[in-house]
């Protein structure tokens, strides 16, 4: 997967254009591919064949690379819906969107949980658009961020169920758990009935509840 | 730390006396303080200055090392509640057992998450005692274990949550981001004033709606 240089010569052997596009991209791809303990700088630069120092011209080290990581990331989560649907339609897009841009990257989701968010990161502009939709729908604004992050947890939990194994709680033949065998071959054929993932059957079904018990909350302070 | 030997004889130096117990909690104490990489079977026999071999007498290998790990951080979530209190009362309060006893242990989260269970676990006799709760109040048993995940998703995103910063989101001086640094002040304001910490907040107001989004779906189903 050499990337030629579009400057080289002719007759000279093929060479890599480092830019910071290229170095996120394969420090995201070795999170995946590795764990984001196997991801740093210098793995990067043994990826791309290059010496580290050379990489600092366009991340400024470890904390730019995750801060640059995120927003690869949060950059595929669509929040064009809150100028167009009802707060909690646009809610219920956003965290599909937000689900699916995390699922692909499982190993990012702890790391990212728990990192500050960078100065001028542009997350914080998919945020503002989330904020902005929800304060225009009547919430006040000192709540709004709770009510994201509530979401944001629900939305990571499922991101990282989303690569659990569909038989992760098979009871196999114990006879201890009756409560819990019976229901796991309950939700067993319903689910093949319908064709339906249990992580994404879970995943849909907390969203609704969430969303629905979000409206009723708004209700109650919209009215009062 | 060393732990005396009962049998060991006057003069002799102390020797560790190695069990289940004590290897698992080690296990779960390396996997705190440096990842669930950096605490193998290997890990384990130097922390206790004992050869990796003498373990695989207690511990089969790492599938069932990760299994006990489990079961010590599951033997902490309490299910008495579901004979005593209305089933939504009942899942809130699983909800917060089950969140205080994975936010002491972030590194177990994304890695427990996707295990499947082991065959003879007692977590599974833990879901055992939800799965019986519920349907014991109507619950249908095929939709049962997709409620107990989907909240899961929730506990386990929260338990994330709960290891950040509370002040992650600082927008700090960017004028670009109107809305975002309005609704993080107002609610910082609000906080402080309360004295509640933003990942608690979050956690509060998402399994309140959560549980009340479930109570409507819980109404329609034992209805119809």
């Amino acid at each position: 997967m050499a990337v030629p240089s579009a400057r080289r010569g002719a007759g000279r052997p093929k060479r890599r254009v480092l830019s910071r596009r290229l170095i996120l991209e394969t420090g995201l791809r070795l999170m995946d591919a590795h764990g984001v303990d196997r991801a740093g700088m210098r793995a990067i630069a043994d990826e791309l064949g290059v010496r580290p120092s050379s990489l600092y011209n366009h991340v400024a080290g470890t904390a730019d690379l995750i801060a640059g990581v995120r927003e690869l990331i949060s950059d595929r989560i669509d929040t064009g819906v809150f100028a167009a649907a009802p707060w909690d339609a646009a809610l219920e897009a956003w965290a599909r969107s937000y689900r699916s841009a995390f699922a692909a990257h499982p190993p990012t989701i702890a790391l990212l949980a728990v990192t500050p968010l960078a100065e001028r990161s542009d997350t914080t502009r998919m945020y503002d658009a989330v904020v902005a939709g929800l304060v225009r729908a009547g919430w006040p604004p000192e709540r709004v961020l709770t009510v994201i992050v509530a979401l944001e947890s629900f939305i990571l939990g499922s991101a990282l169920d989303y690569e659990a194994a569909d038989d992760m709680f098979e009871p196999g033949p114990r006879a201890d758990v009756p409560a819990f065998t019976a229901a796991y071959r309950a939700r067993e054929r319903a689910l093949a009935a319908s064709g339906t993932r249990p992580a994404d059957a879970a995943f849909e079904l907390g969203l609704r509840a969430l969303v629905s018990g979000l409206r009723a909350e708004h209700a109650a302070l919209t009215r009062g």
